[in-house]
């Protein structure tokens, strides 16, 4: 396979007992769950952002390890008020996220169930994969993509302020995340630690801490100096602050990387 | 890699957004649910027995494409109810599985739910990865493996009849059935076409037949003799035929194949 150090293709998609692929160099696999009233609630979103967000949060965690996606599986679990249209929809939203991100889904698994559920296991090819762990002191901390928005269209939502370009773009943040693959692609070579930020900044700041047995300072006047004015707008709308959206709200699926000062990617906010 | 024409490695398991795997050539990848109240039901099974068994079902779906496992990750939704000492129940059949497999579990997700699921992902290496499509007009049909059993014990099971031998091994067939991964790896090479019989052996011939396009045709009196004693002492108990369990019942995990009759494996049931 020349000029491919990891590469990877598809021999046989969905209809068999299981996915044939053909692969060489290092892989790095995850499985994520979306589960309703836990992760999604249906009163704020459709059929389709479900899809399409659960499918995002999985290949998130791709991005993450700066690795390029290979293809999915999706298991999903069905009640059985859901109807055919719905079944279309969800799967809709996840073809849509699919195509968005070049990675195939090759196969599943359909269940009946009480609740509805969405669990997506993705395969990505990395030739060095950036792990948690691996943060040193002295380390700048680089973060990729918004945070706070999608916490701030939940609230929004919840208190149903939907109205306004600033809660629009909170709402859309919630409901349609993006996994940052280019962003994670620059990062092996450059950065020694990398997560995505599911949990919110200050939650994910400090796995990655543990994980690299280092202290992390986030500096509050650098992070408010990087937020989104959207996010400003909203919170002060909201009677809220935006730094403890960006702080403590999670499930905007931005990237947080540690790495010298020297090697910080242009697209990163330091 | 001198001497192994596919193979795989794990150089990083549970801690990170993924799991990292080093491998070359082809993979065979799978999913599985196993869903509280469809696939189990907590009055007649352990918790230990719904890890080890959704563990196994997962994994059946490699045994059926010739494949020999690398690892597994297991995404877990559990209710609110459910305990630490429960959690340690469901991980330490899903252990006891993935030891007696040699099949690693090297990662996986958590989340809240108010049902228990399951959902099981599993990688396999297989140097000719056997599909369901492949069967000929002419091949034999091949079984490898118990059929009936497992239904049979969760009649009993329904019927309170728990005592003696028959029965004891019908239900043992139900509560832990086997990837027959060594029945699978006798396959490329020899068989045109295989599955795992987990729907029952008519509903499966039926997948096999329609996928490839031929008509397959069960010799009832074949079948007959192949039958374990027990499922015939337990189907007599029961008031049932041994031949509606075999063919009707599901789950039991046996792998059915078709190939040429030169070529019949010493461990099929032709």
């Amino acid at each position: 396979m020349l000029g491919r150090a990891t590469g990877a293709s598809i021999e046989q998609g969905i209809g068999d007992d299981a996915a044939v692929l053909r692969s060489s160099g290092r892989l790095v696999w995850t499985v994520d769950s979306a589960v309703e009233g836990v992760h999604f609630d249906g009163r704020f979103m459709t059929l389709e952002d479900v899809g399409f967000r659960s499918f995002q949060a999985a290949v998130s965690d791709l991005a993450a390890m700066g690795a390029r996606p290979v293809a999915a599986l999706s298991a999903l679990a069905l009640p059985e008020r859901f109807s055919d249209r719905d079944l279309t929809r969800l799967l809709r939203g996840q073809a849509e996220a699919s195509r968005a991100l070049g990675c195939p889904i090759v196969g599943g698994n359909f269940t009946r169930a009480r609740e509805l559920s969405i669990h997506t296991t993705a395969l990505g090819s990395a030739r060095s994969p950036v792990r948690r762990s691996g943060a040193r002191a002295g380390d700048e901390l680089w973060l990729f993509g918004d945070v706070g928005l999608a916490a701030a269209g939940l609230a929004a939502l919840i208190r149903g302020r939907v109205r306004g370009a600033a809660f629009r773009r909170c709402i859309a943040a919630f409901r349609r995340p993006t996994a940052r693959l280019e962003d994670g692609a620059t990062l092996p070579g450059r950065a020694h630690a990398a997560l995505d930020v599911s949990d919110g900044l200050a939650g994910d700041a400090g796995h990655l801490a543990r994980a690299s047995r280092v202290k992390v300072v986030i500096s509050a006047e650098l992070l408010a100096r990087v937020l989104r004015p959207e996010l400003v707008r909203a919170a002060a709308s909201l009677d809220r602050t935006p730094l403890g959206f960006a702080l403590f709200g999670g499930e905007d699926y931005a990237l947080l990387a540690a790495g010298p000062a020297a090697r910080r990617p242009n697209n990163a906010a330091g």
